[in-house]
C-alpha cells in the first residue's frame, strides 16, 4: 500500500510551527510497511487543498490529512474532502455529546447555572461534530475535533487533528488498528540504540549488512551523540517476522557489544542508566560546569529517577567548585577549570559530599568564546567516581555551544553506564 | 513572488529526521514578503523529483530545493534539475579547489605525505564540484556541497544542501542578498516576545488589531510558556516600513506592558534575564527540585552567563534540601516538599549559602505519578529571593512531565525578571 501525507495549515507555510506530525507519521507508516512517496503541505485554501487531494488520489492508496478539523472558518479539510468526493456532511450526535462533555470537564462552569455561560461553547464548535456521510468517527481523547476514516471506492482517507498531543494518541489508538488490516504482511521492528561510536563509524561497522539488507531492513536514525538502527522484518505472521529479526539483532549485538544500551524502542539512554543503577541499588549525584544542569535535567526526565538520583551541583564558578566539591584551588590554578585533574576532583568531591555510590562530573569549553590552541572549544572532561575509583574521559566535540553541551550530556550518561557495567557486570 | 519548496530525501519520507529546514525557509520567505502555497517532500527518486520540479514550475516563480547535493549516487537534485531544464553539468574548478581545502582543514593528513591517503578523498566527492552551466555557485562554508542559483527563463531555482548547519548559513549569507532584488517591497519585521500570559488570552487582548491587520501583519508564534507576535510591514523603503511598524509595536507595548521581555527577534528569555541581571550587577543562583537542572541548563545556554550565574543546587531528595539549602525538616514534614513554605525556604537558603543577590527555587509535581487531589500533577511553586524579600508564585500547569517541567523553567525565568524589574526599575 502507498500512503500520501497532506499537511493542511497556513501556519505551516508561514513557519509558525514545525511540522513534527509529518515526521511522526512517516515513522509510523514505515513501521506499518506502507510506502510513502510524497508529502504535501498546503494552506487553509479550498482550491489548493482540493487539488492536492485529487493529485494524491491518482498516486496513493491511503491519503492521510492532518489539520483543518477545528471549529474556525479556516478549518476546511473535512468540507473540502466532502466536496471532492461528492458526499454530504451530516451531524454526528455522538460527537456532539462528546464535545459538550469535553467542555464541561475543562471548564466546569460552562453552560451550568450561568445564563451567560451558555455563550461559552460558541456555535462554531458544533461544526466539529459534522461528519462525512458513512465515514467512521474516531474519538479525540485530548481535544474537541474528532478524526475520521473515509472509505471511498478503493481509496482510504485518514483525517487527523493538527495538534500533536491530539493527533498522536488518536493515530495510535484509533487509526493503527484499522490500518493493520491493509498490511499485506505483518511487520515487526526492533531498535538497536548505540552510544559511544560515531554515526559513520557505526554504519561502516555494519555496511555489509546494510548493503545486503532486504528483509529485514536496517535503517539508521540520527540523534545527538547516539546512533539508532531500526531493524524491520515483514512476514505472514509475528512469529516468522520475529524469527527473521532475531539473527540480525544478535549479529548487531555481537558487533557493537557494550556500545548497545538497549534494543527497546521506548527506552532512552537516561532510562537505561537509571535502570542499571536501580538494578545494582546504586545512588547517583552530579557535578556540572559547562553542561550547567542539562545532565541532571535529563536524568530527571525519567519518572521515578528519585529512587536513584539524589542531588546535583552546578558549580559554574571556580569558587563554587572549591566551596561545594572541595576542588583544590592549586589544582584550578595549575591546570585550569577544564582539565583532567579538575574533573577528577569534582567527581571525587561530589561523591564524598553527597555520599552517593556513583558521581559524575563534567567540565569543558562549550564556546563560542573561551577556547585556546591548547584548550579549544569543544574540549570536555567527564569523570565518573565509583567504588573508590575515578575514570576520566577526555573528549573533543564539534558543533555550536548547544551541540557541544548535548554531546557532553550523552557522553556523561554513557560513562556512568560503562563504569557501572565494568564494575558490576563485566569482570 | 511565489515560492515553492521541494525537500528532497528518502530519509524525510522514512521519518529518520525531522524537516526543520521547511520551517526555517517558511519563516525566511515570509520575512522576505514572498508567498508560499506549497511544500513538497519527495525521496531520492529521479522520476518523482522531476515531476515535482515540473509541477512547481507551473505554479511558482522561485523554487527552493533542499537536499540531494552530496557526493553519493543517491544525491540527484542537481542532475535531475539539469535534465528537466535541458542544461548540461560542467566542472567548476573553484568548487573543486574549495572541496580539496575543506578536506585538508578537517583531516590535515589527507592527501599529504600519505600515498594511501590519496584515496581518502573518494572520487565521488568531485561530483559536488559539478554545476549546471551558467548557474551561480554559492560557497558552502560548513561542508563540501556548494549551493546554486539557477535562472531559467522567468524561473529561479535555489539549490541548498540538506544539513541545517550548512543550509542556514548559506541561505542567510548567499541566498538572501540575491533574493532581495525580487522583493517588490522592502520588508521589516519585529518580534514582540511575551511571557506570563497564555496564548489565547494574549490573542484576545489584541484580537481587534489582528482582525484589522493588513500592513503591518501580526502573526502569532507558539512556544512553550511564551507567546511571540511577529509584526511585519512592507513599504518602498526601510524607513517607511519602520514607520508603519512603530505605532503597532507601541500599541503592543502599551497593551502587554511588563509582560514583554524583548522586541528583538534574536533575544531569548534567558538572554533577557541575564542581561537584566548584568545591567544591575546582580548575581544569580538556583535551587531546583522538579526541574532537576533544566532551569540552570537553560541559563547556561547564554554564552557569558558566568558573569551573572554562579552556582546551582539540584536538591531532588528531601535530604538534599535540608543539607544544602537549610530547609527545615519540620516544614517538609508539615507542608511537604511541594509547598509554598518549602519553595520559600529553598530560595532563601539558596541565597544565603551562595551569597548571590538573587536566588530562584522550583519545586513541583511533574508527574505522571505523585499527584493527589490536594496536590495534582502540574502543581509547581516557584520562589524568588531578592534584597531580603521572597516572592512565591503558585502555578498549575497542564501537559505531560516534559511540558510541565519546561513551563516551570519559563515561569522561573519570568519570575526572576519581574522581581528584578519591580525591585530596581519600577517604583
Amino acid at each position: 500500500m502507498t500512503v500520501e501525507l497532506i499537511s493542511v495549515g497556513t501556519e505551516l507555510l508561514l513557519g509558525n510551527i514545525v511540522n513534527t506530525n509529518a515526521n511522526y507519521l512517516s515513522v509510523q507508516c514505515a513501521k506499518l510497511g506502507f510506502s510513502m512517496y510524497h508529502q504535501i503541505t498546503v494552506g487553509d485554501n479550498e482550491g489548493r487543498l482540493a487539488e492536492a487531494i485529487k493529485t494524491a488520489m491518482n498516486r496513493a492508496d491511503i491519503i492521510i490529512l492532518t489539520g483543518g478539523l477545528g471549529p474556525t472558518s479556516d478549518d476546511i479539510t473535512k468540507e473540502t474532502l466532502a466536496k471532492v468526493l461528492g458526499r454530504e456532511l451530516i451531524m454526528d450526535e455522538h460527537s456532539k455529546k462528546r464535545i459538550l462533555s469535553y467542555f464541561e470537564r475543562i471548564y466546569p462552569d460552562v453552560n451550568r447555572n450561568l445564563p451567560e455561560g451558555l455563550a461559552k461553547i460558541t456555535e462554531n464548535n458544533w461544526k466539529q461534530a459534522l461528519k462525512i456521510k458513512d465515514s467512521i468517527v474516531i474519538d479525540n481523547e485530548n481535544g474537541t475535533a474528532p478524526g475520521y476514516i473515509v472509505e471511498d471506492k478503493s481509496k482510504i482517507f485518514i483525517l487527523l487533528p493538527g495538534p500533536p498531543s491530539e493527533m498522536i494518541p488518536m493515530f495510535e489508538n484509533g487509526m493503527i488498528p484499522y490500518l493493520r488490516k491493509y498490511q499485506d504482511k505483518v511487520f515487526v521492528s526492533k531498535m538497536v540504540k548505540i552510544c559511544g561510536i560515531g554515526e559513520s563509524k557505526a554504519e561502516t561497522m555494519i555496511m555489509d549488512l546494510i548493503n545486503a539488507q532486504n528483509n529485514p531492513t536496517i535503517a539508521p536514525y540520527a540523534k545527538t551523540g547516539e546512533v539508532h538502527f531500526r531493524v524491520t522484518a515483514g512476514a505472514d505472521n509475528y512469529k516468522d517476522a520475529e524469527a527473521l529479526i532475531e539473527p540480525v539483532i544478535n549479529e548487531l549485538k555481537s558487533r557493537f557489544g557494550i556500545n548497545i544500551y538497549t534494543t527497546s524502542e521506548d527506552v532512552t539512554l537516561e532510562q537505561a542508566v537509571i535502570e542499571l543503577l536501580r538494578r545494582h541499588k546504586l545512588t547517583l549525584s552530579t557535578a556540572e560546569s559547562c553542561t550547567g544542569g542539562l545532565l541532571s535535567g535529563r536524568i530527571v526526565n525519567v519518572s521515578g529517577a528519585s529512587d536513584v538520583f539524589m542531588e546535583g551541583f552546578i558549580t559554574y564558578s571556580n569558587n563554587a567548585k572549591i566551596k561545594y566539591l572541595n576542588v583544590d584551588a592549586d589544582i584550578l590554578d595549575k591546570y585550569g577549570a577544564v582539565s583532567e585533574e579538575t574533573a577528577r576532583q569534582m567527581a571525587k568531591g561530589c561523591a564524598k559530599v553527597s555520599g552517593c555510590d556513583v558521581s559524575v562530573a563534567v567540565t569543558g569549553i562549550a564556546g563560542p568564546t573561551g577556547g585556546s590552541i591548547e584548550k579549544p572549544v569543544g574540549l570536555v572532561y567527564i569523570a565518573c567516581h565509583i567504588k573508590g575509583k575515578t575514570v576520566v574521559s577526555k573528549r573533543n566535540f564539534r558543533g555550536n555551544r548547544e551541540k557541544i553541551r548535548e554531546q557532553s550530556v550523552v557522553a556523561a550518561l554513557d560513562l556512568v553506564r560503562r563504569c557501572v557495567l565494568e564494575t558490576y557486570e563485566i569482570s
